[in-house]
């Protein structure tokens, strides 16, 4: 058989048709597929498939921005954490086990309680870490309905346990109406720094990732990545959607701009398939992965 | 302002726009919001919402066979369940605690592990129950994917625990490849009655009424209903679609034939309008139990 | 440029890329979009446009049963009529006014209260006419929600009216629950034939049809197909979808055995393209009114 | 049955699950679902129920800006006004009447002719008014394709019955072909104030803002939020959709920043959930309804 | 990490998660991914990647009539032909090329043109072959729209060029008008069998595979499945829909009563999945190729 | 039939509801319904057809910067090239022979290789072209995965056949990682001019146009418009989504900026409806094609 180079609508099936199955590989990418900790629309445990199939499209060539190419970091794709359906803690524990020992993992969700076993995971390895969390919401409730473990309170957990440094944590996009309160009572008083949506829109991407930079500094840092931080226009394949959000190109600009930060690991997550549309959703997820991806290789780089 | 009837478009949130919260009730309406018992596709726990929101195409008038109103039987909705999110075990609790005492009960999914805690407390009430069940599993397995209390397994519980009769139960539409070495080696060993799509298509509706009849004999009988009985085609918005399914006048047809069933309660399962179109499916389901409601008016005016 | 044959991709906007604009062809296709008379779901309005669009799979070739081409017909599509916005008595009288004279006539829907000014001009031409009439209502209720011309009127206006014999008036896959009493109560007192899609599952195309011929005799007689009567698996772009509705094959079966009827005209109505997916409704919608087309030529073709 | 807080996805059906039916709570929540005023899409007849359930997503918790939380200002949602099918005048009246006496109401359309009857019931009690209108379309054609009540007609007739007064009227994204000579022509010789979507994406939030408190003064001031002032890209779900509009960050910008305003009642339209994706035309919608209640609170608090 | 079966939201890539890339494999899995021989709507190309991730949902378990699981037939997936974009016969030489050599191959189209060079592979192997055909359309044109490798025209190429008996061609599900006069003129006159969807429906599935049998006769036989054989509610999904197609259940039907043919390889073609509702045109492509191999399986049994 | 102003909904089927067929107007519109040299997902097959339909919505009026109407330019609209399915070099001498002796022509793409076609004939009434380029990507690749007329080549072609005069050509919004490479080691060597969708965010419409003006200069200069210049939020409906694109007011505020620049013809290519929503994406492209036709009516209007 002749060997051409296969179209994109060929691709493989894993993230960026990466090689699987090597935990010992420089970058991991584990897949979280469990939604059973979401509050509102379900779905995000066809995330994982849903980016890894998107991904196709950021295959062929370098980042416009880095020229670098996320290849070149060696990753490997080790699939999918068998999660428990149904049952928060034991898939915790699952995630927990399977991203432990693993040099640097980026984890595509699943819903979003999935970030506090990954950040008890690299804590592990790191310490406390420094937190650069795009979302609409700021995930700090004890509680959700009653469900402690559910994907609006995994950084509660990771600050009680001690996993995130409050002072190094930065959270961008936040708008949720359920927050202000929280805000107001919890959040601030803990030393969380908050760039709501309307900061993004009002400072720009140079003014926020300077922030981002004063705030976690040059301790190892987690970056997690809901895409409801991005607006519905530009995510409506999420759980739990919020009017008045980040641009992807906002977002993208303050991502390509934290060169500087000691990122030691990251997930992207509540990408909900059944809500996307000619897969924008799983797109914009996958994008978000391969510039984190870039900005590693670029950094990497300028240390060699 | 006139009072003047309202259109379709405006007609109210509860199941056939019934009175609503009312315990006593000779029949009542219950949601069970759940879905993180799902072993495939979730979004059931939107279901109860949609299948609301359909019944206003069934508002006004009578059944076309039966000549008989649903909103004689007095009927109230009691909203829905607050299930706990991914806690299969504890939400179960509260279904059953809130479907305990009811004097008839119809409920809307969710998903079908819901059936469980409905059968505990209709067994309370009546004791061993004849089962019908419209489903392309069978829903016998001991666990799924390590999880005992997935919506594959409720059946296989009730008959553990002595809820339902296998002698007097029956599973009609039956299809799913995962269910064929169960059949072989466990569920037809049990004397449960098996009836695949194949056999319905084959045998037609006359034949099959006359089969469920005389399983389940004159004892009191649950009816659970599985959207996924339905061929894809008729009910795209499911979690675990199987080719191949009924019609949806093949079911209707079958229902309304069974008259002589004494019917105590039933539920309808595993709608997810994320996956639906044009509310085909929600539209079915919400058909489905008004076909059961207006089968028991027509039986309590022959009673009378 | 070279002369080639378009892709049906690139096939015209009239129905079958007939010609246009001649009122005085044998016969004319017309649009009527409106949807102001529709009680659930609007959308009509786009129904001629959706239609015409999907003609464009029948373009090239004979029906596969009659072995004619509508082509042969002398086909002119008269585009749409400029109906009034939101006032369905004007554009009621602006339909049949673009209809009258016409030597025979293919309308478009639009919502179903058209039928009652294509009536009106139909026997101004033939005097009152039989009824064939593909539907999962009756239609002939005196006002809905208030509204005496709304698209659940049209038949019984023409009752009133003296435009079609109810002795010749036939009604085809009815079930929708608002109709039982309505049923009961009136219609059949008028000596109308229902023949509900129970009926229709049970019986067969063989007995319809042969139902039908008895019903309407030789007389002039008017098609009027409303595509709810399809299942909506089958059509799911409509405003009043009913379950358990007819496969699109058996109305195709029942249509092709009715050559001995005497057909001056019909109409295809409600669909709503908002609601379609993959434009499967429109297509039927289409196909229906081209099976109708040449089942014409095969009559022409045997009266030569 | 233990008490527990429902999910949002059990959320009960009146607007922010708010208590129904008490037209002197001091703010009414009115759906007014007629479309047969639409010159393009229908649909929006729907939108009153999809925008009462995307508000479950505003349920719980306060505005992040202004910290204020709309359960407080006493709503009552007084359901669906029972319009009449395709007769706008006749429609026009029961929604005049449904909203005359109540101190301040909050109506979800709809089509944007309803706007006409709630400016006169509104300038009934209040006196001409002042008008903040969010618009692709100016609507102040005098008839639009014959029909002089189409839903690009309001504030013609609105501004001949002296209902809005035009030295006090704002229109805010504007960018339709057919308004340019009307602009030319007619409208800015009225004395109307005009700011085109570029206007906005050139000038900004807070210019914007300023030159809205400029022109409407201290008087009784209707806001009038048709959902086409958004770009296609953020409010897909609507009528007559118009390239360029504003980002919905830039709608709430600009309305947050008008608490001097004098508001009396508003009204949110066109939205059709037939057009709609994942909901995310109806939560903008809904998010902007609850951006005006809780600037409505922040001022009575401020004036308290 | 505790090893624990995954989800089948979890399961990998290949068709039903078969180990990949071993040519020498019993029955090996390709993918034909190009849509450029297509005349209406195209997408088809994604046609192999949406057919493989359904297929997840036939991982676990039997056939449930044969009792058969296909993972017993040593499978392998090859992964995808790398065809040429836009060029028909370089292409069909690459998949060609791909096919030849291998035992038995089912390959996942793609348009139906992929046939022709799979009909060559398979007669170099086998000489001349019996097939067995679903299909709307016969695809014996010579030319579409002027080119002669269109996706309609794979079996008039394969007929001149003796790659199949028409003697023992048997064409199933035949209805596009396009059709009737090449019927008429020339497909009938060549020897072939020709069942329409009428015929289907009238005949049942006993009398039909009866036919196919005896037809077919015991020589080397390969199966054509084109998804448009299903009628557009059953298989929205792909370019070219007849209105009046088989229910799924008749080809499934159908085909698992053909264990007396002699099958050799077959194709699944036509899986346009932008086009697709909820997977139910890409499950029902991969159930009719499980159908296939589990009926192989039960062969190998019977023959063992 | 009293003759009164069509709806919107009614409008015909030419673009701007324009006359057909005279290939001597002023300015011409052509249909290039060609998808297969694309090189992801396919369907811009269906762009014409849609984008024609999409253009109702700007029929009545003039544009609101502009003040023109581009009735006033007499326009034709040609139909459909009949190009040859999967045959890429025989598609393109179709659309040059069509496109060959027109004044001025405004093409509907199609995948964008057939802007290669288009320069030549362009190329030849005008010689060497400057070029503007709306594009996620360079479109200058030597070939694509082995095909050299991909629809990622048709700039290398027009650079290495002079079509286009590189010191006069900017692309505008490249962002696709798989251009990196390539930008850095081929295309600026050669002296395009380069914005990245970056360099648009940041720099805004006046310094964009600015330096597009001063690139192109005086002479005579195209427009090529890939709707993949938007980002995936505004134009879904694309074959190769690149997420962090223009916003359409970008891309519309740039354009009206451009009077001074002398443009002898465009194209609106990769409009690919099966992906879009609601119709979006083809009004997004319908409104930059009459963008560009009322800029010229500006220009003639100041030239006159």
């Amino acid at each position: 058989m002749t060997v051409v180079e296969a179209s994109t609508f060929s691709s493989g099936a894993s993230f960026l048709d990466a090689p699987t199955g090597d935990r010992t590989a420089p970058v991991c990418i584990l897949g979280a597929p469990m939604d059973w900790a979401t509050t509102n629309r379900a779905g995000a445990r066809e995330g994982p498939a849903a980016i890894r199939r998107a991904s196709r499209l950021l295959l062929d060539g370098d980042h416009p921005v880095h020229g670098t190419n996320p290849a070149s970091l060696g990753l490997s794709d080790l699939g999918d954490v068998p999660v428990l359906i149904g049952d928060i803690a034991e898939s915790h524990r699952r995630i927990e086990d399977a991203a432990t020992g693993l040099a640097h993992l980026c984890t595509l969700g699943g819903d979003h309680s999935v970030a506090l076993p990954l950040l008890r995971a690299a804590a592990k390895r790191h310490g406390p870490l420094g937190l650069v969390q795009f979302d609409a919401h700021t995930d700090t409730w004890d509680e959700n309905f009653g469900q402690d473990l559910a994907h609006g309170t995994p950084f509660h957990h990771a600050l009680e346990e001690g996993l995130i440094d409050p002072k190094r944590t930065i959270q961008i996009g936040i708008r949720a109406p359920m927050d202000a309160k929280l805000l107001r009572d919890t959040v601030l008083s803990r030393g969380l720094t908050i760039l709501s949506a309307e900061d993004v829109h009002d400072a720009g991407a140079d003014a926020v990732a300077a922030r981002v930079i004063e705030v976690v500094g040059p301790g190892p840092t987690y970056l997690s990545f809901d895409i409801d931080a991005l607006d519905p226009a530009f995510a409506p394949g999420t759980g739990t959607p919020e009017v008045g959000g980040l641009a992807s190109w906002q977002a993208r600009a303050i991502l390509r701009r934290l060169a500087p930060v000691n990122f030691i690991g990251m997930d992207l997550v509540e990408v909900a398939p059944a809500y996307d549309h000619a897969e924008i959703t799983a797109l914009a997820g996958a994008t978000m992965v391969w510039d984190y991806l870039s900005l590693q290789v670029a950094k990497l780089r300028v240390g060699a």
